[in-house]
């Protein structure tokens, strides 16, 4: 029997009858719809939708869906992905020298409440190490400079490649991806921003946020594009701040923020629930 | 061509199938689903839903509707109710002295998002007359005493039928109404408590809230039900105080959250976009 | 017998005792301290500070402090300001079409909790007339041209002299003020910007919200200076939006929030609780 | 040169010139205040004071402050207590079998940023031994059966002396501690609610949450008395969530609140900026 749930994600342009089509896909083949939502954008005409249905029962086996769909999928000129519930993606965590969104993924590890598998640690810099290896995780130092830059990233593709990487996080990783990098993970790499996205894009927005003098910081969970910090935005969120506050608290209070951003929006691209359409992200919660 | 939605919303025993059967039914009869979202209750076994599609082009004319849908809901089970999105509500607000929240509701008539026709405002005092009349809102005084508590209702209910009033909300009325009262609005009843419920249920939440020492202060909007302050919430929110808020600074804070938690809770309702299920609600945002 | 308190708000380099010599002041001519706080700026070297004390059995009448005072103020090389809890400032609303904020200043004032005197709403538009005239304020029409603007100006500040006008609130003004303007009311002019500054500054932050997906909308009070939208920051507020929230949906739930942050914004500045440093506030709650 | 401040709590009945008379204690001796704020209790005319003032160049050695300040104490019939920035307090954690707030405070700890030293993690379970000794912290087990509790604790509180220990943390520590325990630590032991108390005090507050139906949830940081959650509350903060939520995904959001707000209440405590004022605190932030 199998335990496992089915989840579908498409877009297509919109048509009449589109959920009825779908909805009786999963019906006429013996499954039952366990979560759907769909959203139509008013502008774009564009529709969207989430189906997740039981694999108990239904008429046919992981490898036929995709065969099965195909056509319906053409007909409506749909993009679509098919995931299984109980596939657990493969990740690997970039980090430079902050250790405080790695530590908080490493104890959603150790509670079993990540989602994924940690394949490797990977670090610009040697200060993660130890804590990386203490919990049994792989960890590659690989150091960047303006001149080895574009070979070590090559390095990295074919590492994540044979690791089969599915995921890519970038827990305060303070090197710049190449496009050339980004286009083998599209809409698999995702970003912690220290700032409330647009707001302090680009360097030190601790310090930017206290020079302003702004009374609410926030944190932002994105996609990451070639456009520095104009990735298509998951999750944010803000905390209180006062003049009080120095840019070294801006930083402690910030580090909590951060921490619960970027596994706020991991688990939503983990349970897949994301749709990116165009700059833009569609959140099935 | 009729520029409005049809909504229904929904609920039966979980069957498989059943949003496949519920879309095919507007599909076969040509219409444009907008939004769909449902859910399954877990323990109970129970599915809820609320489609909305649009009329024009709909094949089945507004009264028709329900003559077609009666049997497949009755092969289901289903309990449901059918509304029409340019269906203005007829709504009665009650209220006592505090007129912070009749003041927002006025605010909200007055630019127009305010979803619902204000028949009456009825009170068991005099205070809000001249706020009211000035508005151009008819306003009813209707003391309550012990001795006249049946007789009044009686007069209330039978002012409310004559207005064919669907919705009455209690915007801060310090009156219990009972349970026969009750009975004629089920789940058409919408209160604001002024507390964290189900912290500080019952009177003076804001001395309790000072008394207890707590840091944040909450707002409750839910359904009224003969269990006071035990009806199913819709709505609630929260703001922080801290050791210098006094009694009244407490209120001050407060009354703020009360106006919009029950303006909230008001549009999801008038929306339709709460279910009761025994003494919880099923909101679909 | 004098109920009232006497507001101390004052900045200066810091130097060493000047809380002692401060409240020595106070204890020394007899009054008894309700409230102090005070603030130094780490980087400046620079010292702020709030005392609140009773009038009632002070040695010094209300006339008297400021002459007295004077001589400390002076060794120190202070800014000051001295104010008095029962004086209620004179303002004027400056207002366009949006009628929300105005709407929410007098809902207070009709409360009893607005903290001032409204002396006049000012608009280049007519719509707020009946709303404002109809709760007994004074209205003037002063519609701005490109050609007439500062013709219009000299008019308003002669008008805001005559009635000695405290405080301007741009409860959502539409035209830019002049160097000139400002420079008349330095600190005195409080405006809602309907984002989360400085993200979107500039003109339709609702549509520039909805373009870039943020997952969150704010609303800023600031001070106005001649550089649009980088006043001093008093207060800031968020909501959440998703991906189905349209621009008019988070005009809508801005509305809420422009209200609120507003009335906090307006609140603090008549409780004295407000030092401007450079392009920042100190704020003493 | 002595880089540390000192940090002085009081409260007493409240009398004119207190402040005066406190910050001229400091000024005469030569002291730099950095930090001072106060507090009156209005109904109980009570004063409370938290000074914090430079130690470098200050008149009197550590020693000596308390033996001058105790004839200043006396005259107002002033409870205090003296603190210095530098001395690093001697903590132990007391958890059970959830492991997500030890996990945090290690994190804290492994950063830099607790502030205080674990000197031993006692748990009545060996769920979390190995997490502990692998990042070198001692790790007592100590079994908690109705028979051996007296004995248990008597054990305990005399491992706590030796050690010398400052606070107890009791992070998700399921055994209800003696009235003899806890007087021990008056004040003194910090507890996680995982409910916004007073709501769902008692046991399994998720599941009181999930079948109240309510729409936030919260987590509260307390002092821990001999009535059972309500002891003086220090720290609070809330979540939303949805008909959606399962118990277990009330419990998932509920230990991200758990960990920061437990975090939270102990800086404050560290920091020296709690009072506790009968079943209140006053949080000088």
């Amino acid at each position: 029997m199998d335990e496992a749930n089915a989840i579908l994600l498409l877009s297509c342009p919109d048509k009449k009858g589109l959920v009825a089509r779908l909805s009786n896909f999963i019906f006429q083949n013996n499954g039952n719809i366990v979560h759907a939502d769909q959203h139509t954008s008013k502008s774009g005409q564009y529709f969207f939708m989430r189906i997740e249905w039981e694999l108990n029962g239904f008429a046919l086996g992981r490898e036929e869906i995709p065969v099965v769909f195909t056509p319906l999928a053409r007909q409506y000129d749909m993009k679509w992905d098919l995931h299984f519930s109980d596939y657990v993606p493969k990740m690997a965590i970039f980090v430079s020298k902050h250790p405080h969104c790695l530590h908080d993924l490493i104890l959603r590890r150790h509670m079993g409440e990540l989602g994924a598998q940690v394949e490797a640690v990977i670090s610009n810099h040697q200060d993660v190490r130890e804590l990386t290896e203490q919990f049994g995780m792989k960890f590659f130092h690989i150091p960047i400079t303006e001149k080895n830059k574009e070979q070590q990233e090559e390095r990295e593709l074919e590492m994540l490649r044979e690791m089969k990487i599915d995921l890519i996080v970038l827990a305060r990783y303070m090197q710049v991806l190449s496009g050339k990098f980004l286009a083998n993970f599209s809409n698999r790499i995702i970003n912690i921003h220290h700032s409330f996205l647009p707001a302090f894009a680009g360097g030190n927005p601790y310090q930017q946020a206290y020079d302003r003098g702004v009374k609410i910081i926030g944190a932002t969970g994105h996609y990451v594009t070639e456009q520095l910090d104009e990735g298509p935005i998951i999750a944010q969120d803000v905390i209180k701040i006062s003049h009080r506050d120095t840019v070294a608290d801006i930083q402690t209070k910030s580090r909590d923020l951060e921490r619960t951003v970027l596994a706020r929006a991991l688990r939503l691209h983990l349970e897949n629930r994301i749709l990116v359409y165009g700059s833009k992200t569609i959140v099935f919660e």
